[in-house]
């Protein structure tokens, strides 16, 4: 714990700070930020490995929120964690989403155990192609962690998992479980090496194949539990374009959602819910 | 269709029309406005009866895209829907998420075949109590939507359906199904005569009630057919404080979400589509 009072919304340590929510910041300083109780909680709980400071507001001689305090309390059993205190204005310099707690993290000790996974025995994968909007690519992290996913790959150009509303949207699950980005031909060739079956979430195929739906895919995994349904890599598109023709061609199965109502379309985040949270159900129930 | 341009960002008649992004605008019209080229289609194919104007961008002499143009003739063959051309600078006046197209809609109509839903036969009802968020709002009626059910019932407290907030995030879906507000009491009275059993989502239950976990729920709904799993009208709580004592005891049944990772829970709109949808595809599957 340091004791002295971080008050000068000015200084250097404060605007190195605040660059920490940009992209270009992150990359010069090869940290990052975690913000609001929840994300610093959950990144003091599962990786404080990976943290190296934790900034908590502090009005004069009052202590922190009870919250705030048995997150600290948690932090200090790492002895890689300092604990500083600031000023309201000081934490407001560096960002407006602190809820009175931010947390500095370390992109190489994040990195480091992101590249185990192609170690690990990890069998169930939820994959994202060129994902590009930070609220849907947190959420869809949230919902892969909630399924038991082993891991999340992010493959092609995807959004910077580091960017602030990333990990605010995880709600803590960038902490639970690798996260790791890779381009395509190495996603379908580090899914072969593991001999895992690259399964595409799609509405409308391709000219010769059409997709599986959902309810016939989850009978198939209840009815023959010894089948691969406890290991895939769920592989969903981008947002507005959904997967190319070309990743499609490579992928083991392709998979829709029905509608059965009038509405035209699922986004990207409630897809991915509905299909890795069925998939689990579906083979755990049969296991 | 009106052949006169509109180019008076300061006419009375586009102050009016902006003021019905706000409620007190919309209560004092009885109108409200419906922006974008998905909504403003949906909502002429699905309830052209409730749409009075459309207001469409038009630079110059040069007509407007494509979409927008399908758009337009499938209103004109309503009687009912005036089109009306305006320039860009009066439609960023009226609503900066127009996409180059808005509608009016008329609340009375809506609301009329809203009531409608206590006299039909609809049996797959989602109800949400005390929702808050505009996005959230949006996101499960159009989750309902997708699910295949026969209304959405907010209950309670809720935001207004009509801010357009709501509007967009329902991808046209507000279109498509009734959405009643109703309070707490009158819900409960509603579905008792309609004969539905109401399935609270809620992950802990009560002090005498542990809740069901889904999976156990879809199969019993799997394993018998002619079991209620095609009538029921499932409950989902608040954003941040779930369902209340009082409500969770007035319900039938209480599910809950398994959650297989590390993951502490799941937001409500990803509850819902998880819910709703396996809800439907059970009941699907073993009919």
């Amino acid at each position: 714990m340091n004791a002295q009072l971080l008050d000068n919304a000015k200084s250097d340590r404060v605007r190195r700070l605040a660059d920490l929510t940009r992209a270009k910041g992150r990359r010069k300083a090869g940290r990052f930020l975690i913000e609001g109780p929840q994300s610093v909680r959950e990144a003091v709980r599962y990786r404080a490995d990976a943290v190296s400071d934790i900034y908590v507001a502090s009005d004069g001689q009052a202590g922190a929120s009870d919250v705030l305090e048995r997150i600290i309390q948690e932090a200090l059993q790492a002895d890689n964690v300092y604990v500083h205190r600031a000023t309201r204005e000081v934490m407001d310099h560096i960002s407006t989403d602190a809820q009175g707690i931010l947390a500095v993290g370390e992109l190489d000790a994040m990195r480091a155990v992101q590249t185990r996974l192609a170690l690990t025995q990890g069998s169930r994968i939820a994959a994202f192609w060129q994902v590009r909007d930070p609220g849907n690519a947190g959420t869809v992290i949230r919902a892969a962690d909630a399924a038991g996913c082993d891991a999340v790959v992010f493959v092609d150009d995807c959004v910077d998992m580091f960017n602030p509303k990333v990990i605010r949207s995880t709600a803590g699950s960038l902490f639970h479980l690798p996260v790791l980005t890779v381009g395509t031909d190495e996603f379908f060739a580090m899914m072969g090496e593991r001999g895992l079956g690259v399964w595409a979430a799609d509405v409308y195929g391709t000219e010769t194949r059409k997709p599986e739906s959902l309810p016939d895919v989850l009978a198939r995994l209840r009815a023959n539990p010894t089948s691969d349904g406890n290991s895939y890599a769920m592989l969903f598109g981008n947002e507005a374009r959904g997967l190319s023709a070309d990743v499609l061609a490579q992928c083991q199965r392709i998979i829709s959602i029905p509608l059965y109502g009038k509405a035209e379309s699922l986004n990207l985040a409630t897809s991915a819910a509905i299909l890795l949270m069925s998939l689990t159900m579906a083979s755990s129930v049969a296991s």
